[in-house]
């Protein structure tokens, strides 16, 4: 026989999922009931609500799509881009590539701005593809590169995607919750996320919001959109009114639980002071980490606080030190992607795993490891 | 400040989710870890071994996909369906017509062959188009439809696929654990099921196996998946072996821990007890329903014991019951789909959902509303 699983303690400090709180594993534990329960429609009206006040968005078309960050990710790109449309991507890190892959497979033509991996994407570079071309139907961009730990300027892409009237299109996934995303204030038209970064939920929940602008582009396709679980036109006749919900697909319903109290953490604390207490304990790794001789990889002005990606001592056997922090530990740190594996670990301060004693423990830890 | 939310709770006897065991809950509310995780990396392994004995099948490809039902089903379809490809696809309930939409949304050519809402799948008329056609890729249908309580003979299309050199794509979402499924002996390509029917999991999951005929064709595509999510060239490099996982997506942690945990007692149980545990309880359900002077619309040969379609005695206000039962028991059952709404009641029978006490709640409960 097969016996059940018991997962060892960890402390998450890689790139995400992030430790959930004993509050939203028990939340993700409470009774199973129906996707067209009364009780449940009610509970989703709250989790649409939640979800605007972590996007500070009045966008109606705000919903928690029932999959990982990456069927968000999707889910925006095969909504706006039909077969021929000419989209901007930036790439500047691992994610960006994930992009231009989807607009290809919605038969999109990507245009590539691209810039190194640890740099934010560079503005003019998008300015200068948009003043040479009159057709272009979007823009790109990662907000937060979980694989360099590089914040780009959201505001200024997204106001010159307005300028140009063109729409834009978010990658949150790892800035929601931790450091400011101002969906409205930035004019920004599709932004999509993740549970299982700031907001410390388990993954497999992915926060999308929608603007008005973006929503008609959907409402008004040539051609239906390529996937029918995605089709944000049918995924609205049961997310979209507090009326009748037409049945689509079966909701996830304890993990739709789990991400209810997750963002209910996220409103006790405040939007604001969650973002605080990221860059807060961003500054104590950081002092930490530079004592000890190692550096973080990106410029302070670009450093998200939430995702550090610290250089590698040379000499120092990547891969030991990160299976040795998890076997003498319980501390999960992540290695580096593409064009960074085997020159950064990454070290995640996200939602509940950005704590004073999560910094502490990682300091101490590596310390010990490192000799 | 939002409250955290409660569920009710419910006795789920409706078209899906089923009542989950405690067990699973907990295995849920488990601590989550990373999706690299060597011990995590180990339950994955045994989650599709666990997946195996479900299907009764040693197809290599058999994975929990991260996502609803009805992503098992685009899954399959997606990397099965190239532009161009003809698909007979049989339509007898509302779970076929999602079936062309997919086929349709690939690109594909649906070859409709119709049946009516409450019969099985006619082979014949299968044969017919084989027959007249020397270039059809695949047939699809629904093993056990969940819109009519209706099993259709998946042995007898499989080796139908078979003798005309086609792949076979079957919907098992409500037929996995609660009726037989034999994907080796039928010799099926590509199954899919969910996690919220027979096998009482939260939903969220959906098992797929995809035999090595099948997997060969998508290796050997002409175009890339259009979805880069569920492209199982990428997926299995996560999936795939039990050496190093090249990360993809972040898997559902916690979810998988819930399918774990059901499987583990499945298995427990033992799959073939689980199906005599089906029938018995419908049987019972079946002897009271008749009772009462009510009527199960499918023919005994095509009953699903899982999925009962009980007919709505003239005069009553379906819905009001419905509602009743709900209000008063804390009792679930399902609508009617499409052309059978407000013609029948679905009555789930299913995984933890499939006991004498669910069955004594029903009919006395029901007795008691219809006065």
């Amino acid at each position: 026989m097969t016996p059940s699983f018991n997962p060892p303690i960890r402390r998450l400090m890689g790139p995400g999922p992030s430790d959930v709180h004993p509050r939203v594993l028990g939340a993700m534990a409470r009774p199973t009931i129906g996707h067209l329960d009364p009780e449940f429609s009610r509970m989703m009206e709250e989790v649409k609500d939640l979800l605007r006040y972590a996007f500070k968005t009045k966008n109606a078309l705000t919903i928690p799509v029932s999959g990982p960050g990456s069927v968000g990710m999707e889910t925006c790109f095969v909504n706006l881009v039909e077969a021929g449309d000419k989209v901007i991507v930036c790439q500047n890190g691992a994610f960006g590539g994930r992009m231009k892959e989807n607009v290809e497979r919605c038969g999109g033509v990507p245009i590539m701005v691209i810039d190194e991996w640890g740099k934010p994407v560079d503005i003019e570079k998008i300015e200068d593809v948009l003043k040479t071309n009159s057709d272009i139907k979007a823009v790109a961009f990662v907000h937060a590169e979980t694989s360099t730990g590089v914040q780009s300027d959201a505001a200024a892409i997204c106001a010159l995607a307005r300028k140009y009237g063109i729409l834009s299109i978010v990658d949150a996934v790892t800035s929601l919750g931790g450091t400011p995303v101002l969906t409205d204030e930035w004019g920004a038209d599709a932004v999509y996320s993740g549970s299982q970064k700031c907001l410390s939920c388990m993954p497999g929940i992915s926060p999308v919001t929608i603007s008005e602008k973006a929503a008609s582009v959907v409402r008004s396709r040539n051609h239906k959109v390529q996937s029918w679980f995605m089709d944000l036109n049918l995924v609205m006749g049961y997310w979209g009114g507090e009326g009748a919900r037409v049945y689509h697909h079966t909701a996830p319903i304890n993990p739709l639980y789990a991400i209810h109290e997750a963002l209910v953490m996220l409103k006790e604390e405040g939007l604001e002071q969650a973002w605080e207490r990221h860059a807060k304990m961003h500054n104590a790794l950081r002092v930490g980490i530079e004592a000890m001789g190692l550096s973080l990889i990106v410029e302070e002005a670009y450093r998200l606080p939430q995702l550090n990606t610290v250089s590698i001592p040379e000499g120092v056997d990547e891969a030991a030190v990160r299976s040795t922090l998890l076997s003498r530990y319980n501390l999960e740190i992540g290695a580096g992607l593409g064009g960074l594996a085997g020159k950064v670990w990454r070290v995640g301060l996200m939602g509940q795993s950005a704590t004073s004693e999560h910094v502490i423990l990682f300091l101490s830890a590596m310390e010990d490891v490192l000799g």
